[in-house]
């Protein structure tokens, strides 16, 4: 490893996620758990060759082809930080737009129930406000503004790819176990999403009510679709413009769906078979969807990239 | 899984960690890397039997016995949520006062060079502000008196604790090559400290510089400790009193060292080698600070407890 700024290996390699060029496609389905991406890259194309790399901080790239279209499926486990670390990685190894798709799990403030799928066309994040639980009693006092909990303003998914999200979805699953609508990404599993742990002083038992009051457009919970949605926005412009002369102004296009695993208005919670029902179906939608999706500008499509290897 | 709440198996294991009562000692070493939990699993008594769960969410636990004394050695890999969804769950799990040390990896932008080890003897966290970065150009005008990072206040690590762990560190490495103070936990790896990266709109050219300004004694960056620090404050009681008659106000006491990997001032970065064996003699140092910690009231000794299993 070399550069504390920017570390990779002598190989090209970026320090966490492990890939190089060639190895990552421009459009990739991201989730978090291996067992999900192993299961989504079933669906990738059997007469061409799949790349594996499990990376030592955990994060497991698979890639291949879809119907003729290079993809990959990134697994990157769970939280704000290691959507950071696979957005900025993979994107400084790949030429191009990126199209990303986060699939993963949520739970429900709406009327979805579990087993139903939210596609996430929106997103602010819910986060801790640390200085509320001051480690020294006395401040706290001056902390009388301040909530426990801060509610950032909204980013937004990709119209055009969240909406061609939605038509494979409702294909697949129907309109009635579809739903689209507004996100909230938490900084925690428990604190930032109202669940209540005698163990810890939360000041969180009205959260749920609170975001109704912010956002009462707010339909489900999870922990990573606003940083995808928040670093598509903040990524910087490709060299190029599109047919309509249009200056690009980020190089990457992005949108999620989630199951959903936990309903947080009946409090209850899914199945692990039910899970796996679910998204073998939704695999192939994402899928459909994801080379649906044009790309102006795609990384060279030669010898060195993985899904043309002999 | 039952219960949206606080979802457990039917065999009472957290959702995440997978543990379950008697799996976890009250005496944790916690570190990010698997491999890392591995090699400091080797120290562990050869006499007693040696307990391992990886969980699918990526997180490994190995519990035995050090010089006698029960001990967990648990990988969470990176970031804030990853430390929190540790915490919590195993909290949940564990009867009695947790003490636990965090051993990771670590920037510096002070005085120790690559190759030193950096006792955090309390922490701050540097946030992303995303609304600096609004998805929406027009409100960007409101936001003139925001900043594009937030720092919060300082937390601290039990004060006993992180002196025993410089105690031993100290020891092995000696006093040249063991630093003591103040850390920054970052959101990110990139961004919240201070990486350039052009693909991105980050506005952190001056953020090294600005942490001098508001904190000019912090000496190292890393992502995790806060976190414990800040959960070690916000636990709360046990029911009980120590043997002074003071009520217990936390059941969590932390402290965290962690080996400088990258140099943020001279730009170098450790080989890993070199990082192999400086964890070799510092597992050791943190394992023999933990056990000679004394806790008052720790999980029942049974043969339900996997150290205790023939």
């Amino acid at each position: 490893m070399e550069n504390a700024n920017f570390p990779t290996s002598d190989k090209g390699r970026v320090y966490h996620v492990e890939v190089k060029r060639g190895e990552v496609a421009n459009r990739i389905i991201t989730v978090g758990d291996h067992t999900r991406a192993e299961e989504f890259a079933q669906y990738l194309d059997k007469d061409s060759p799949l790349f594996r790399l499990s990376s030592a901080r955990g994060f497991l790239t698979i890639t291949g082809k879809y119907k003729g279209v290079p993809v990959s499926i990134i697994a990157i486990g769970m939280g704000l930080p290691m959507m950071d670390f696979f957005v900025r990685e993979v994107r400084s190894v790949v030429d191009g737009q990126l199209a990303i798709i986060r699939f993963g799990t949520c739970g429900s403030i709406g009327d979805a129930r579990t087993g139903s799928i939210i596609v996430q066309n929106a997103a602010f994040a819910i986060t801790r406000n640390y200085n509320y639980f001051s480690d020294t009693e006395e401040i706290e006092s001056e902390l009388t503004d301040e909530k426990p909990y801060n509610f950032t303003k909204i980013f937004h998914a990709d119209p055009q790819l969240y909406k061609k999200i939605e038509l494979e979805l409702i294909n697949s699953f129907g309109e009635d176990n579809v739903f689209t609508g507004l996100n909230a990404t938490c900084d925690s599993f428990y604190s930032s999403q109202g669940r209540k742990d005698g163990n810890f002083r939360d000041y969180n038992s009205n959260l749920i009510s609170t975001i109704s009051d912010i956002y009462p457009e707010a339909i489900s919970l999870e922990m990573e679709a606003f940083m995808l949605f928040h670093l598509a926005k903040s990524s910087t412009s490709l060299p190029l413009k599109d047919s309509n002369n249009t200056i690009l102004k980020n190089s990457i296009k992005a949108a999620s769906a989630a199951m959903v695993v936990a309903d947080r208005v009946t409090n209850d919670f899914i199945s692990p078979v039910k899970v796996h029902d679910i998204q073998k179906v939704a695999g192939r939608a994402v899928l459909n969807a994801l080379v649906d999706f044009e790309l102006i500008y795609v990384h060279p499509d030669d010898d060195d990239c993985v899904w043309n290897k002999k």
